[in-house]
């Protein structure tokens, strides 16, 4: 719309902005009014839908339009003329009825809201729809909450989903605090799992353990 | 969507925002990527557009899950069998094109941009449209920046659209700045338009300052 864009170029005289959401709080917390509160609403509610995914059997209501004003990959998929743009449901198979949704979520709100150990899939469900912005976010979340507890669970995850940077990030963690990763339950699992990855951990963590006790 | 709400009240394991975007700035900010941006790029781009409003004879695209996502005017409009609601065109007649501009993109953004001289036709149209947020947002700016040399203008326009509670805000003003403001040129042309409202702010004028004087 030329006319909407040369309307809003030509003036700036004010510019009004609603309160921000209340951080934290309640569950269900009242964004009622607020560009967040009703894009989240607009999701969960599906009103309006003009889309329907269907992910692990269950099917999420969604909009073209938000869609596609959000994310590059939809709006190629609704404005070509791939198969799914004509027919109105889509069947995702690549990832979880959970990361799925939270990651929808992202795109009507800009927030995204996942459990731990959704992180890693969130992350590379992210990268795989060209989501940038929550790829980094997400990244940086689960960087921040290593711990020596759940850095096997994370590695373990990144290992799947071929995320390498996060990967090199745990394997870091885990020569810094090497004796107390070695020792935790999870270590023991991830090691029944995947005893590739253990072994190429056990690796790491003895030739940068070597190294920096020179 | 029953499901998306289950999973999403089982699990706030972690919360993740997008920066909020910069404020003031060029005239074009870099939003991209973040909700605020988008939803302004989708409203002035048209993209994907399932609905057309045609104000002073212009085309505004737009997008009937958002406008039902922000709206409850349109979300009964577009769920109900209106006229509206089955034409992919609506006639606007009770707006001027930038007025309305500016309402949809409050709608998209949660933030608008106006003239100040079209602040109280705003005010009358966030009303019009059961904009609440919007309407009290804009009657607050407005009030704060009510001077000697714009109060004419301001309260002409509150006569116009029946903004009674702005109309004697200014009606206070006046009373405080008396002297300055029946100098002005403004009040002159106020007196030219309607010279009913001109003998309304005297007699109000002249009343409460022999109060005050008294």
């Amino acid at each position: 719309t030329r006319d909407a864009w040369d309307y809003f170029n030509h003036l700036y005289q004010f510019r009004l902005e609603s309160p921000a959401p209340v951080a934290g709080g309640g569950r269900r917390t009242a964004e009622n009014g607020t560009l967040q509160g009703d894009m989240r609403k607009l999701l969960l509610d599906g009103q309006l839908s003009d889309v329907t995914f269907v992910v692990e059997g269950r099917r999420i209501h969604a909009h073209r339009a938000v869609l596609g004003a959000r994310c590059e990959y939809f709006r190629a998929m609704f404005e070509s003329g791939m198969v799914e743009s004509r027919s109105n449901e889509i069947e995702v198979s690549d990832a979880s009825h959970g990361v799925f949704s939270a990651m929808l979520l992202y795109v009507y709100t800009g927030t995204v809201e996942v459990a731990d150990e959704d992180a890693v899939e969130l992350m590379y469900i992210a990268a795989k729809y060209d989501l940038a912005p929550l790829k980094a976010l997400t990244e940086r979340h689960i960087t921040r909450k290593i711990t020596a507890a759940n850095v096997s669970a994370i590695i373990l995850a990144a290992d799947v989903h071929s995320a390498s940077e996060l990967k090199r990030t745990c394997l870091d963690y885990i020569v810094k605090e090497f004796g107390r990763v070695i020792d935790t339950d999870a270590f023991v699992a991830l090691a029944g799992k995947s005893p590739e990855l253990a072994k190429e951990i056990l690796q790491y963590g003895a030739a940068n353990l070597c190294f920096s006790l020179r």
